[in-house]
């Protein structure tokens, strides 16, 4: 803590504030909720970060919430150099991880030591999926696309022919995050069958 | 805290999550850091985010950082139905805080009343800017329009002919929140001057 910062510590923060600035540009395979375009990473960012704060109640008890949301709006940064994977690719997954730890490397590198560090183990705790605040992040981060898609005549699903099996295997990801959005997201998931916007069988 | 959530209360949260997918779609005057577009009001708020973790050592000694972010998270929701305004533009602000407050009774109103509460409070402190945690978020929130011009050929400011004693008018806000940041900020309006991405005088 100091108000005259050293200016090499400054510019190396300034240089990653800059390169962040292409999570803007990193685009999602979903939609925003009217359809009109595909989402970005950076406002997709965001958005869980609010959804963190108003879905608060039904984290795990006694998870520190702000750490949730530091680590939703750092999770993403890797696909600055590593791009978005769909969720439904498996194959792609593999290949994915290398990339992203390869990109978390050098993106948050670019911080000073301790700023390094901090970055990496949020990230890492949350790739992980070990402690109560990264299963309630990762639960966010899933649910998210299952409300645009669910308020988007089904979007990314119906363009891709996902199945209701396919979904209900992420549904997993999100009931061990928080029982209650669990459910929630088994409903949407209900609906959208019903609906006719996600496939009963693989087409 | 429960896991069996009041269906109600969920519908309301999921009402308000819907609502606020539009900040996606809300425009600012300043573009992406390549210039390749203008951003948009939800990227921005993740970027504020971001900021404030990466310079939060140049909060005031004992600022609530987590409160900062939520604050920054939430400052702009009100423009989904006031629009933004441009900081230069002097008539307009006046005619705008009305209709902001308006779009914070409306947008924030959709949420269960103890939620309204907790986020029209983050709003109202930051928009008064009273406390060491609104003046540091109010900070980065006009840091980041003076970055995102200077390494950009100067972007808005020279679209709009801005001049160096307007931008400076909008450092003392910054060192009000930071005096390290107020100084950074002094570094790059004088250094867009000497480049001519800002104006000396008024065109
Ligand atoms: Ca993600």
């Amino acid at each position: 803590m100091t108000t005259v910062p050293d200016k090499e510590r400054l510019l190396a923060q300034v240089g990653f504030a800059v390169e962040i600035d292409k999570l803007k540009r990193v685009l999602r395979r979903n939609t925003l909720m009217d359809g009109s375009r595909r989402e970005n990473d950076a406002e997709h960012s965001w958005y869980l970060g609010m959804l963190a704060m108003v879905f608060a109640e039904y984290a795990p008890p006694g998870a520190d919430l702000d750490r949730v949301t530091a680590m939703l709006l750092v999770h993403d940064i890797v696909e600055i150099d590593a791009g978005d994977t769909f969720v439904y690719d498996l194959t792609a997954v593999e290949v994915q991880e290398k990339a992203e730890r390869a990109a978390a490397d050098r993106i948050f590198g670019l911080l000073p030591a301790d700023q390094t560090a901090a970055l990496r183990a949020l990230w890492d705790e949350f790739e992980e999926r070990r402690t109560p605040e990264a299963r309630f992040a990762k639960a966010l981060d899933r649910l998210a696309p299952m409300m645009a898609n669910h308020h988007n005549e089904g979007g990314s699903w119906v363009r891709h022919g996902v199945t209701v099996d396919q979904v209900m295997e992420k549904v997993e990801i999100i009931r061990e995050g928080s029982q209650a959005l669990g459910d929630y997201a088994t409903e949407i998931i209900e609906l959208s069958a019903v609906r006719g916007h996600l496939a009963r069988v693989r087409a």
